[in-house]
């Protein structure tokens, strides 16, 4: 029906077009906006969808969801500002008439369909900012395994029609958590950056890998250039160095204990462990279980990572690692690395770094510095990232870069390549004709990787330096103003005393019930439920979320952390309401 | 100036409104898009920019790229379909005038602005699937690094405007390679679908992260059900068994080899590799690098990855693993893992899996298959993937899922929260009101996790398993096309008689010169430089892309794969044409 060519799609046969948009008409669109604005319609819409008949686009002779939609929908004008006409998608099946690319005639349908696409994520994407709407809409597992309103998870050998595929995508959105929300602060990976979000989006479209430069040319140096970029803002001389984008900080992190082996005992690749004596790590009883998870996957055993004492603040104390290195050596054990924090996930805490490399220097470690945060201030006050040997440093934290986005810094160059590569010839071939220098993929012990440094990339450009720096300080003055709220709050203790180090707050709340209560093991057994039963009930009212977590001997308290940028004053004053309306009664 | 939420956003103001859209138009605008098909425009644009004067939005009185741009390409009226009437993004500022989400008033810009690159990314799609346009427009590195007209790639402390964003945007796009084009046949993850880049344009909109259920309900059951269907197609009984989706092919295997030894050798968890004898792994010569990069990694040193010999097509020889288990053993080691291929990389070769699952059986072994693909005509042909302990399955591959799509599937349930599970309080709580099984992250070595199974069950969904498999047939077929095509034809030699077990076809090209040539090492240098002569040729002129390599005594040989949904006989036969062009000379 349609194998000709030069014949246009059969969509463009429709009554498609938008009616009376003139330049009369602007003011009329602009109060009909205001007006949607006041609804809560699920289509505040920026696409204009016709009252277009598409009967005649059925491919099997039935109405679909899809079509119901449009019908209830299309008396919505869109806003002013973009219309899109937009003709349904109703008819266009993946199994039957129209196709999508690369089929012939694919163009018409294709564009449709990213564009209902993208009507439906800007849609979420207003949500996501707006303070009526809730943060999650929670079910429980079984419940949406039993199919919410229709929403079907199970794979079936038959294709759906792409209506349903649309349909799918905004239950998917709906069911889910706004990580963007203003209201959002579970995560320290939080927020929802419209650069970064545009970066993702042409990464997805460019799909392409980064082992080569031969087939990412682009983002092989832009990789390149940002990660000297912030070998230079560690310090290290020239921003000489080597490193790579990984899958995220506790890859980060296992990178620079493979490093730090094969530095020390480069024949541990090619003979193993047992070439090597007994080796011991140390981080600190704060710092973030990856460093164990590292220890247990590369042959040393979890045990053999030996944690660090901390003081109140939850930062490592120096004395405590130089007595623990020499324990491990009188008993016959070698050790190798050291991690320290900057900015421990729970206390947001900064290991003392000069005294740390004061002692690795001494006892000739390996220093890695597992950083939360790169930020001038924080340089001169806490640490001196420059001393160390290598720096897990996440984008996808303070800075606000959609997930995935960790980096791996090493201050000697080459040392990668030398730790991983196994030259395979089939990938990496030395006869190309460009300089094959390039080529990271054998550096890396994965095979294909994801392009991650592109929307950071844009993220720095559009922002410049000076922009995460400003985010980062709003973020500290958020928190800052968390603490001073509730440090003498009737209700709320501290977990411990003082300004805390970053954005991490970390408080009690203590419901009036326990407030004349003494200490002791009712009080505590009693207090650990608080703020699991109030994080409960936040999730199933949807209308914020933060963490909560017990450290060592303390019962569990809330966490709180900062890095979505959308969040404000009035947000802060919200999540302490919540807690004490729901709180209150416990 | 606009703090007053009541008060329409500025772009309203402007004369944005698309004129003469009535039905009447339709035809008038389907022929237009006809005669902008032929055109080489760099905008067949989808979306109609209009004649809006834009001076009273410069926020610093200058003309940016942007505003150059749209008055160049306004006067394109959009293909008929969908008409997008947009304002320009000029004077949308990052550090004046207007800003984007969540800053007040954000909401306008910010659609703008995505749709501004969703038009860019729509063309970059169509572009993508047009035969007339290159596969890639190659520079040196020092040229891209130079900056290609004005494209900049370093990195500054002040923030550029948006209008400069989107040329970056462009220009990122422009150089580099189009993995989906039809005749991009350099890697087996090409092609773009569609619905798979949709699902990924909602993955990073959602932005969110696979390690607990509460910030991922939705994606987290997904990924339970899409594995349970995974394993159900291996043949474990209904279903049943562990696994995870992980950043890429390498880590799936790399996962696999510290699951055997956490299942044989459970202590080295804790106490390390020093609590194991001396294990050893065998692979075949001809497979993937990642297993040598994984026994380099985990502590068991790359020497002890032990190479299994191949038959001339590619295949491990049961027999040889049987001797070399024994020739281990005597020497005091203790075999514990064979990694058995089902589709190798250079060859696409199938090792006889179930011979080799009578050895691991025998000798009590960890069958690990790396499976490049997962259909029922090759299952009862070539391989019993049921007798594997775990399989690694890459839907990124064959299945035509965007990067990164791979994973880890092992057929004993909870071993992986066995292997991995460090159990930190602060991320996995046990007192949540929901069933905290669901949550992940424990048993995973990462701690953040991309969402990677969004797309992959969104494909499955749309196109049932039954297209997927279509797909692979296609693809098969287009192999066989080809192999037949050069298997007799003047100036070729294939690598390997016989027919492809896979999509893989390995052959020489011979130009006339070598062709009346004895063998000998004068002919084998030679023909050793003809392939990287031929693509570098090929990656000049951008019409097309093809892996080469050497393997084993054979010098560089072409591998064509193919993977890609948009190729067809015609660019088969056009790849062809071109290496003889580009060949005849040499």
């Amino acid at each position: 029906m349609f194998g000709d060519n030069s014949c246009p799609p059969p969509c463009n046969t429709l009554g498609f077009l938008q009616k009376n948009n003139s330049l009369d008409d602007k003011g009329r669109l602009a109060g009909q906006k205001n007006l949607l604005s006041c609804d809560n319609s699920d289509r505040d819409a920026r696409f204009r969808l016709t009252e277009t008949d598409f009967s005649n686009l059925f491919a099997r002779g039935e109405r679909h969801p899809l079509t119901r939609h449009i019908k209830n929908t299309s008396s919505f004008t869109g806003a002013a500002g973009v219309t899109l006409v937009s003709v349904s998608l109703v008819g266009i099946k993946s199994t039957e008439g129209l196709y999508l690319l690369p089929a012939k005639n694919g163009e018409e349908p294709t564009i449709q369909f990213l564009l209902e696409m993208v009507d439906i994520l800007t849609n979420y994407v207003k949500k996501t900012f707006d303070r009526s709407t809730k943060v999650l809409d929670f079910h429980h597992p079984h419940q949406l395994l039993e199919g919410m309103e229709g929403f079907n998870l199970e794979l079936s050998d038959q294709p759906e029609s792409l209506e349903q595929i649309l349909v799918d995508c905004r239950d998917t959105l709906k069911y889910g958590v706004r990580t963007g929300h203003p209201r959002f602060f579970n995560q320290l990976s939080s927020g929802l950056d419209i650069i970064g979000l545009a970066g993702e989006w042409l990464t997805s479209t460019a799909n392409t890998n980064m082992f080569t430069y031969e087939i990412a040319p682009v983002f092989v140096l832009m990789e390149q250039l940002t990660l000297k970029k912030m070998r230079e803002m560690i310090g290290w001389p020239d921003g000489e160095g080597d490193g790579l984008f990984s899958p995220g900080g506790a890859i980060s992190n296992m990178y620079s204990v493979m490093i730090a082996r094969y530095k020390y005992f480069p024949e541990v690749k090619t003979k193993g462990m047992s070439a090597a004596p007994r080796l011991v790590l140390f981080t600190s009883e704060h710092s973030h279980y990856s460093i164990k998870k590292a220890g247990a996957a590369l042959g040393f055993g979890s045990e053999n990572v030996i944690l660090l004492s901390t003081d109140e603040r939850g930062r490592v104390i120096p004395a405590d690692l130089e007595a623990k290195i020499i324990d491990a050596k009188q008993k016959g054990y070698v050790p190798l690395f050291v991690n320290a924090t900057a900015g421990s996930t729970v206390y947001g805490a900064f290991d003392p770094i000069n005294e740390i490399a004061d002692i690795c220097e001494k006892y000739n470690l390996w220093l890695h510095v597992d950083s939360l945060v790169k930020q001038p201030q924080y340089i001169k006050t806490y640490i001196k990232l420059c001393r160390a040997n290598s720096v897990t440093w996440n984008p996808h934290k303070m800075m606000g870069v959609p997930l995935q986005c960790s980096a791996i810094l090493v201050r000697e160059k080459g040392i990668m390549a030398g730790c991983n590569s196994m030259c395979a010839g089939y990938l990496f071939q030395p006869d190309k004709q460009y300089d094959v220098t390039y080529d990271t993929g054998d550096k890396a012990i994965q095979c294909g990787r994801h392009v991650d440094i592109f929307k950071f990339w844009l993220m720095w450009k559009a922002k410049g330096t000076i922009g995460f720096e400003q985010h980062i300080d709003k973020c500290l003055d958020l928190s800052q103003y968390l603490y001073n709220k509730i440090k003498n709050r009737e209700g709320y203790e501290m977990v411990f005393d003082g300004v805390p180090q970053h954005t991490n707050v970390c408080f009690w709340y203590i419901p009036p019930s326990l407030r004349g209560m003494p200490d002791g093991d009712e009080r505590r057994e009693k207090l650990h439920r608080v703020a699991p039963k109030i994080k409960a009930m936040m999730m199933e009212s949807g209308t914020t979320m933060v963490g909560y977590q017990p450290q060592g001997n303390k019962v569990n308290f809330f966490r709180m952390v900062v890095s979505n940028p959308a969040a404000t004053q009035s947000d802060i004053d919200f999540l302490i309401d919540e807690i004490e309306r729901m709180g209150n009664d416990l």
